[in-house]
């Protein structure tokens, strides 16, 4: 029987004519589904047991379609299982080489199932353990963003707003705004992982079937927390990718804003940090250049998942229900994603406690730009001037820096008197860096004390996951 | 003083040349933010009372400040107010009028805090209560799907996949999948609105404030569950917007695939419903139209949807910490989802329930297209067959019937037995419409017996919501 | 030597430490921009002979490089070639493996020139060469609308706004109305084609180079068309990917238009084409199935399409002057665009000329829905009633025959004047199907005779293209 | 005769029930609408004259069309127009006002027309004039641009790759690479307004009309090149809108590079560039801030414009022919669009003529980072070395540089000798800023002369644009 065949494919019978063999090629799936082999074993295992249970199987035949499944899932792990373009998918392939070896038995194993809630039960699977995979490399980050927030909880940069610079900061403090924003993105993937853990299996094609099935015990034994409500629904909905997908892209724009401080860090301009060497590459025609590669590449791999993102919305737009051909190219999108994002985190996990900081340099800047102008405005309020008048004081202060070339600190009591008599001999404490980051004092404030224990509460709740 | 002089801007002091006219109207943002008027006044008596609390602001003071800000929201509402692009903002324009109004104590409102935490914090006050107002149409929604459910629940249709003849499914059954839709919808937006729920008051400028405030009070006022642990990252954040956006993009997939059904079932091969005149319109060249123009246009608003999502995306990707210009380009996309998602649900949650039914025609419907013929695979996996087997005989009866213009229960025991000689009389028991829908008689499945109790459930969980 | 020893890199000198085997592999490239190996090669053949010609290199050293790298282009046609990851990309692995073969001369190769320019010139040429494949599917499926749109010249079907039955067109207006579509799509590619045709090679890493090139000539070896004019354009622009997106995008969006519409019309309420076997599939559990698989599929895959559009606009916001290492991410959206594109044309070829009419079934759907309405209305403006007044009318006799369940041209001429007494009997003649496409005879019309010159003229531009 | 009477509406007679007056204004467009009526007005006044032309209207008519119409143009102009939310659209407004103004001979203007062409030429006409104002401003900042270039054809600053320090460039070439871009996005939005140059009118609802009219004869009063192709395609068409989108975010894109740029180059570290305060604002807690709000805006408003291109190409996904209510969302972002595209263009053509660059402080930035080094190794290659061999001669020395704080020109003979004995006095030369840019000399290179030539073809093309 060759393949030309209709009868070779499973649905072969009502046809009288063979697919075209591109048609085949384009319409297959196999060349990037079989990666779900593991999870479509799992769940022809838990259906096949359900079957039993329910009596559709003998416990003989469960025992075959055990050890079949078995053999089968050892075939692929060692590369000796032989994919075909004409069974379309993962899901024939394996029951496919199921009937070759132990025959009429491995035709009953889809009694009761349909491919449409087979592969809405694989990709759940699937899906669910990769987003625990994601979430170790996640936590793994946020150790080393916590660590180095902590050894670095005195080290004072500038504070940037509009890239102008603002306010003293400590470097640990910065750290820690990158690990609130992953905080997050953990957050959303608990959540997301919550959401998607109901069974499909037994939606068959659409409606149901008319086998005795009990949902509860397969939906059991795959670790679901309970079948899904409306078979319809099961077989068409592909929430769970795209909830995940808006997951993944808001962790990749925070991944985004990383990648971009820490080029403009690493340039010329601020030499704020250095990258160790393994992070970095040169160039083919300029020798002094160390190129913050995995940055760089991070920074840009944002815009491949936003656009996995929109794919994923566009694709689902407008489908009627229930299953449509369309859904096939929910895999490539996801599958992409989920392993865009496991390397950008392992590359950030290990590079992330290699940063060294020039402290030097980054004091140096903070120096620079009238950082600690807010402080004397702070000081002339207390001093009894509205906060709007001491605004305007201090901002004629810094027009005359700028053409004096002087920073506040730098500037004499008497200078300063010119623009407020209010002002005395005790500014110059506030107009210190230390002075000005150790007297933002509270929770979420940039005082090294608060970083410290801002780091603290960090890691407890890190330690909670468990 | 006229608007040219850059003194009249609240930060003029250091600045040496007035504003362009054409860069102050496009950097303004009074002409949309004014909607924040509500929250930003909320804020502010927050931020206010929480001043007085450590000592920063008498008592008298702020009863001023109180008083002011009541009329200030007084006038606004009544329409009296006048807005200035001169004053950039929402914030800039309360708080100038406030200092017209009570004088030096309307700008001491603004000591220990920025315009970067003021407008992060009046943002999330806004969208929670506008998630709020969703959440209560959505639930409107919800409750009309499951009553037109338990109204429909024995009405027989055809399931379709890949927009053919699949399997009968009731009408009911049908409504409940989009009821699931909507449920995830409802959970993803608890969801955001539980992770949006903290304080950023006191994060000021990027760094915190040296004042002593009390963070944990003003979020307490607010009704916010605690203060955000980060001030670089409480300026800067976005991530609430964009997850709100990723959400109502869901939310409005699912409105396009209903809208998509709609449409179908009013053409006229369709049929399957009638929607009441008052959702139409007609058209000005041909008389005999009545347009389905509510899911059209809805169907339509899910690429305004995504659209605002890529914005949001686009705009937040690789910003360097912490709060840059560019975020005011969040407000608008955020505005206009909000205002369409409101708007498609109302239009949902006022017409759903007047959808009338054709029950002959959906019936009909579901006897052409051989929608049994998986009944009749079945019943010969009863009788002893493999599934795949049985399969491949009933894909030569379809083959068959297609050729002789006969649905299987339209041909004779004996054509049937050409097929297979396992089939007997009893067989035309399962090929009635009936006969399939009941048997598919477990949860999720589409027999009544089970619909009904779905919508039980689906309206136990709705009621729930309080 | 060791792949660990930093030297190895063509770029080692200045480095200390070597790459960390993981960044070594997660910032590669060979995996994916191997495929650009026959223009890469053409582009050093090129370059070596500009070389040659000013000096830089003898002609001994050029015939050396020539039979290089023509056996190297051998080794990799043939599957011999060696990719290693640690030479990162297609280039370094080309010229590495010269060296190897003709020694020191191989290493003179890239004098004069940078992997910045050198990819920048490859992908122009790879994406030429593959624009020209294009638009080769693209003519033929529209030699294929045109034939049949000739062969369905005179079937009536009912043509639809809102998907309501809106007036009768003829099925070869409509497969015209698809070639319009396509025909501006072939026109945006030629215009991306022409606008792409501009060397880059001499910009090097972004300044230029201090040897004495000649960009015209190797400009002209390439077949484009003049050198590109800034160097540090040339070598971080990648307009040519994202205008190539965009227009692929709209070809998309075309393409789920037509398949939208077919899926419509295999559907058992429409009936109004059948597809060939070998363009469908069936389905593994319901044997009655005979699915749109390849509609589907592409209605689906504009998603793709979209979402790497919007991946190669986030790619490239806000990168600074003048290459960074995020561009590496935008050859994988780009060639599978490519890929997603030729084969969504070659299958729409290939499927499209073999689409059967049921003619009996759209003329008789015609028939329904009072699609001659705006015939009836004209006819009474031509009698003299103004088109609204007209309309009115119109309205009322739609309105009697949906409570009668009549077609206008089932009612009495009694009847019709009940409504309006300006209706005589040659009412009647406007009220057919062919009455009323043939009346439609205005170029763009949906005349039967309108519709043959259309694909007259649309023929005629098509074999323009040579 | 109230609103609730379903009659009022051009299309009431065949409806039973009024519109809801939700569905009213959510279905409603004229809010947004209405800022097509002078395209409106034009379009009617070219389908009356072609009416008239061909014996529809008589002359008398077609006056009081003419009177009527330009009387309502002069009302909306003034203020005077009272726009109802009943009357739906921009359309059906003007026309009831009309036959207000002149009885029944209003009525007749839409003979033979539909609002499906109606407001397709409305847009392709709108936008066609809108697309003239935007190339008209890009025009203005590429002169702007140009004028920069030749000012600062000889100031010398670091060119960046990876955002390190590469090779010397000069500030003009890098302006010039801007205009670059500019180039292209005008050669798109050329290649646009070419394209949509098309007249929809004569289309009708979907199928044209059996009037007698002549297409060809309104194409040519409103100024189309010719009448559209085929009346299905006419109405449902929506390319020209995308197109423009597309070309729009590709120019926003390059818009957010320079925008980058600026804030890097205005920013403490770099210090680059001083934009005049008249483009900045201030802060409000912190005087000494200058913010540079309208490069970060700007930068900020492609998300914008990505969004509705995103928003576009979601809306025509898989929209069956012909018209559908969906299309109605094709006006908001097409607007919005052009009104951003619009603003930004002008803010950068008023602000870039005055960016003051500090000459000094870029120079001083060439000269760290080994910016000469690419020099070195030419010099090293014209001694007889191959390139990479050079290139780790170069590296090692960068090597040594780093160690001892030494840039390359400041090494001694001796020094650089360790590291290759081919080096010799005359190497000085090649290290200088000056040397290396002015060796730069060929078509799009970096040298001064190459800057100077590259404006005077670029102030060419400009000039040809009439």
């Amino acid at each position: 029987m060759s393949d030309k065949d209709p009868s070779i494919k499973p649905w072969g019978g009502r046809f009288t004519e063979a697919t075209d063999q591109f048609v085949e090629r384009f319409t297959a799936s196999v060349s990037f589904d079989q990666r779900l082999y593991h999870h479509d074993i799992n769940g022809s295992l838990a259906h096949a047991a359900m079957l039993a249970k329910v009596g559709v199987l003998t416990t003989d035949e469960l025992s075959k379609i055990q050890e079949g499944l078995e053999e089968i899932r050892a075939e692929i792990l060692s590369g000796r299982f032989e994919w075909s373009i004409s069974l379309e998918d993962v899901h024939m392939n394996i029951e496919a080489r199921l009937t070759d070896k132990i025959g009429i038995t491995g035709k009953k194993l889809h009694t009761g199932r349909s491919r449409n809630d087979q592969v809405a039960t694989d990709i759940r699977l699937y899906l669910r353990d990769e987003l625990a995979l994601i979430v170790t490399e996640l936590s793994r980050l946020q150790q080393g963003l916590i660590t180095l927030a902590t050894r670095e909880a005195h080290t004072i940069m500038p504070g940037f707003t509009h890239l102008q610079t603002a306010q003293p900061v400590t470097f640990g403090h910065h750290m820690l705004a990158w690990n609130e924003m992953l905080e997050r993105d953990y957050s959303r993937f608990q959540d997301c992982a919550a959401r998607l853990n109901q069974c499909p299996l037994g939606a068959a094609a659409l409606a149901g079937t008319t086998y005795p099935i009990d949902r509860h015990y397969s939906a059991e034994l795959l670790g679901f927390d309970r079948p899904t409500e409306n078979s319809l629904d099961s077989v068409s909905d592909r929430d769970f990718a795209i909830e995940f997908a808006a997951a993944a892209s808001l962790l990749m724009t925070h991944m985004s804003r990383f990648s971009e401080e820490l080029v403009l860090w690493t340039s010329a301009q601020f030499k704020f940090i250095e990258l160790p060497d393994r992070f970095c590459t040169g160039s083919s025609i300029m020798p002094q250049k160390k190129n913050p590669d995995v940055p760089e590449l991070i920074r840009g791999k944002v815009g491949r998942v936003n656009g996995h993102l929109v794919s994923l919305l566009t694709l689902m737009k407008s489908q009627p229900l229930a299953y449509n051909k369309d859904n096939q190219e929910d895999k490539e999108p996801l599958f992409d994603i989920i392993d865009t994002v496991k390397d950008c985190l392992k590359a950030y996990a290990d590079m992330v406690p290699a940063i060294t900081v020039n402290a030097d340099i980054t004091r140096e800047a903070a120096m620079r730009g009238f950082s600690t102008a807010t402080d004397l405005a702070d000081y002339l309020v207390r001093k009894g001037l509205p906060f709007r008048d001491a605004h305007e004081v201090v901002g004629k202060s810094v027009a005359y820096g700028i053409a004096e070339n002087k920073d506040l600190s730098e500037m004499s009591l008497a200078e300063l008197q010119t623009f407020s008599t209010d002002i005395e001999q005790d500014v110059f404490d506030v107009l210190t860096l230390e002075g000005s980051v150790n007297a933002r004092d509270h929770i979420g404030g940039t005082a090294p004390k608060q970083v410290l224990a801002a780091a603290e509460r960090a890691l407890a709740r890190l330690n909670l996951r468990g």
